[in-house]
């Protein structure tokens, strides 16, 4: 239950209606959230944005105005659209670090078939020496042993 | 150079002065950039805006004024938070993905120096069976021979 005149009435210095369209979004005990919106976009502004929104989506809509504003008063040049272009910037880092660790990947998977395909290469030379030591065997001293 | 009344003043029939701040910014050519503005801020929050930073970052400033309030017309709720919000899915995705590729990365790392071990073990078992072999010529039938 809010006492008293919301935070947007109180900075107009008019009485606050019971169906004040401020009054469930700008509470008196924060009167900086009234200002910066305020301050950015006027408060007839704010009062026609939030009429034109069906009820349910005025606090979304009043939350999201007072960041924008808050952004504005931070960074008067670029606002929110300054987080924009970070996020950017941060997303294009973790797209160009994952192709690097794909690639990365891709090469590992490529040596891993020629390490698997060289690690049968021994098996293949003992099984070949075998064949010539039992050739010996068979063809060696026992064979032409008097 | 512009000829006639800038997109701000034309709307708000008045006189476009030579030193008007919105000139530059809002020439007549364009009068939706200085209406989504207009119903967003309204003139006159716009031209306070713009009066408080130096010249030479007013048209950055009028550019991101545009965008905000052209997002904000498409999206009454979140505005160009929305592009936000889709910006740090992105990125959560991205580096949701990225973790996985060096997840992936890091177990062929660890696979590969098993491989690598694993690879010496013929050539350590094929020294080893020559060794026997060895024996067996050197205490066997040449050695055991009458």
């Amino acid at each position: 239950m809010i006492l008293g005149r919301c935070a947007a009435c109180k900075s107009q210095r008019k009485r606050c209606p019971s169906d004040c369209v401020f009054s469930p979004y700008f509470p008196p005990d924060n009167p900086e959230r009234f200002a910066s919106v305020q301050k950015i976009y006027g408060a007839s502004k704010v009062e026609k944005m939030l009429q034109e929104l069906p009820p349910h989506l005025r606090a979304h809509a009043a939350d999201v105005l007072c960041f924008e504003a808050q952004c504005r008063i931070q960074d008067p040049v670029y606002g929110c659209v300054g987080i924009i272009s970070q996020l950017h910037q941060q997303i294009q880092d973790a797209e160009r670090q994952l192709a690097m660790t794909q690639a990365q990947l891709a090469i590992y998977n490529s040596n891993n078939i020629i390490v698997q395909q060289l690690s049968q290469i021994p098996q293949i030379e003992e099984n070949a020496s075998n064949f010539n030591i039992l050739g010996q065997f068979q063809n060696g001293p026992f064979t032409q042993a008097p």
